[in-house]
């Protein structure tokens, strides 16, 4: 680590430089999140090429060599920078989620805004959080160094995808194409959130996730209550009682063998997380729970950080209009995902829970499952790397309380990537709070996120080089 | 019965009347069925009225004094004609369900045609056999002996109503201020089907309807299942655990009290259905069913006509899209009908299966329900009137075989109100075929329906009158 090479005078200009230069910084960021760059929608096809052609520019006015590259779907941007020994990729995503429903939104998701509230001020818009407002704190933390030392920290690569939103369909073909100047000695994420506010977060670990549809099929047509009212299996009877198989009385999954690959937190690691700030009646009251509902004998944190989940996502079938309708569908639909922990194998897992379904079918029923949803990994980081506690250090200089490596709930499949396409390992440190709405209407990033944000990407930067 | 007194011959003048008059009365037929009556969309309520007009002008060709009666929704055709001891009133409907989906008819619902098909030929169109094509059996019939007669076989009243399909809404207000002219010996309805392709049947029983539905609400909003999947509550699951509660691995209801008012069927109705035709392989085996799904220990008709029902027709919640949605959604919904037997009193009903969920609910959850939804009792005909026997005998000279006293799964309440409201029993004859795809895309009537239940109609009234 060079920093002390680098000296407190020069990181303390770079944080002058930062705090003098917010305004300017949260008017580009203004600019950023006013193009609609909305992935899953080809309507907003040319938005997106619009986002990334507004980054190549910024980045090249850093210095950096940028590039908006095409793919089948929306362009990767790739900027080289910097000189050195030591290499860092930073990887962020400039698409967003779409804004439906738009009602629910108090102004234009595309026209943001500073908005004074009372837990302070926030930046108001699709995408301030996720990712574009993350994104930028790292952008800034270089222009701010450049702006004092005339030069980026070392040599540093950006990678800027344009379809996390959607599925990351053009991501591992670019990656396997363009190995060579992606890999580099570790990847920065910020793309997380902090475990409470003010209290900073490195990701020790993420879920992986497996997606699952299936319909079950019954009679071969609809049919009148009435005059099969009795006789007739009803599929909406039938996936109930698969859907109430899936879990135990004690809220563990009843799939069989589903757990292989799931370890329990080690003890110092368990210890930690007790301490890490979690505010564990906030985070179940503020969404209506007076008690966590998972599985028996573990802790909330626990549940949501290193348990895995069968979770259902979407069922339906037979009417749904007002009123009445005296049907017994032909077919219903489950939607499934699971969240994997430790060791679990997608594929694996994949099979397990179908041949759970299947083998309670009753007699005169069938399923078909979609076969076009995908499955990722568990990522755990190697947090014994030199540079987690470098950044620990430098997360707690800045937010005056001790930096904490916690549990993600979510699944970023990027950091897993970069780690079997790549050989890469990533540290995923984010600034966005739990109620930064993200995908929801009236998403916000709080202007001090953004702020400590850049300052703390400078002193991790300052302590990496 | 003075079936004796009107003599062979003038039933015999009565059918050939009918035989030769086939073409015109397809024709009339035809002409209501172009008139697009569907009660439930308000586009559609000056078609309603162009309907009740219609079927007005008709009658009174026969010499009715024919009317049609405004309501707060539409309006009923109420017709007085003909005079004697003797006073038989006729219900029927005239309004249609809706034709959605559309694109699953083979020609415009409202275009109806005759179409030669491998079961013989069929008049094709919304409300062919629902219930258009039905009650003009009737007023055929009257047309066709007073062609013969010059004058109709008794005291007739017809009664049609328009929102039938809608839930009735101004039938029991209508019926109470109307109650003396409605009131007659005896009540006829059309709007019924055979057990079995050509053979004659009249419903001895007709199960009762109770409606219900549920909102199951968790997290107050919809939660991310990456940052809440494993604590939360999901309101998927619950609601899934909550429907597979209310069947036991019987397949019996397992609400408390749910058998409370049923009856077995005696032996020797048990043996009539045994033998009515009824073929149990091609009912089941249509449908793409090997076996009877319903309660252990009774029969496929037992099943379908004499024991209740706790049936979901709709149940839906979280992301019904393409692709994959990691939510936990905040409600679940659940539509029930339940069909009634014997001596079931609905609102008791009601209370039972609302305890029973509410008994079973996790904390955190809660349900609201939808107080809107209405029941009827089951009604169980006077089988032991004589018009029972005349009938039967009737029908079974038309159709060469013995007419069989039935069960009918399904519900038609306005026989119950005549006997509540107006003190009249009722006879449900109709000629309706199961594959009549009734409320379904290209619903059709039997050409031979439509004839011999016109003559069926003749042969009834010569030995009622």
């Amino acid at each position: 680590m060079s920093g002390e090479a680098t000296g407190k005078t020069g990181l303390e200009a770079v944080l002058a430089g930062i705090d003098a230069a917010l305004p300017a910084a949260l008017d580009r960021l203004m600019e950023l999140l006013r193009i609609p760059s909305i992935s899953t929608d080809p309507a907003w096809k040319a938005d997106c090429a619009r986002a990334a052609d507004w980054l190549v520019a910024d980045l090249k006015s850093l210095g950096f060599t940028a590039e908006s590259r095409p793919t089948p779907g929306h362009p990767m941007v790739v900027a080289h920078g910097g000189t050195g020994e030591r290499h860092l990729l930073f990887y962020g995503h400039y698409d967003v989620q779409p804004v439906d429903p738009l009602n629910l939104w108090h102004r234009d998701p595309f026209d943001p805004v500073i908005e004074a509230t009372a837990k302070g001020d926030v930046i108001r818009g699709r995408g301030s959080s996720d990712d574009k407002g993350q994104l930028m704190t790292f952008i800034e933390a270089c222009r701010a160094w450049k702006a004092v030392h005339g030069t980026l920290p070392c040599r540093i690569t950006i990678f800027l995808e344009g379809e996390e939103e959607s599925g990351s369909p053009s991501l591992i073909p670019f990656m396997r194409d363009n190995a060579g100047e992606l890999t580099a000695d570790l990847a920065l994420i910020c793309d997380t959130s902090m475990v409470s506010p003010g209290v900073p977060s490195i990701a020790g670990q993420l879920r992986g996730m497996l997606k699952d549809e299936f319909t079950l099929h019954g009679p071969k047509i609809d049919l009148h209550s009435g005059h099969y009212g009795g006789p007739a299996l009803n599929p909406l009877r039938e996936i109930s009682k698969l859907v109430a198989s899936f879990h135990d009385d004690q809220g563990r999954v009843a799939v069989e063998g589903f757990y292989a690959g799931v370890h329990e937190v080690p003890a110092d690691l368990k210890r930690q997380w007790e301490s890490c700030g979690f505010d564990e009646a906030d985070y179940l009251g503020s969404v209506g729970f007076t008690r966590a509902h998972g599985e028996a004998g573990y802790s909330t944190l626990e549940q949501q950080w290193a348990r895995p989940t069968l979770e259902i996502n979407g069922l339906w079938g037979g009417y749904q209009g007002a009123g009445s309708k005296t049907v017994i569908p032909a077919e219903a639909h489950c939607k499934i995902t699971c969240r994997l922990v430790g060791d679990m194998d997608p594929d694996d897992l994949r099979r397990k829970v179908r041949a759970h379904v299947e083998a309670r079918l009753p007699k005169d029923a069938r399923v078909t499952w979609d076969n076009n949803l995908e499955g990722s990994p568990a990522a755990v980081m190697k947090t014994d790397r030199p540079e987690f506690e470098a950044a620990r250090q430098a997360l707690s200089d800045e937010w005056n309380r001790e930096a904490v490596i916690v549990g993600m709930g979510g699944s970023i499949p990027i950091a897993g990537f970069f780690k079997t396409i790549l050989g890469m390992d990533a540290m995923l440190i984010g600034f966005a709070n739990d109620d930064d709405a993200i995908h929801s209407p009236n998403e916000k990033y709080d202007v001090q996120s953004f702020h400590k944000g850049i300052r703390s990407w400078a002193r991790v930067l300052e302590r990496l080089v």
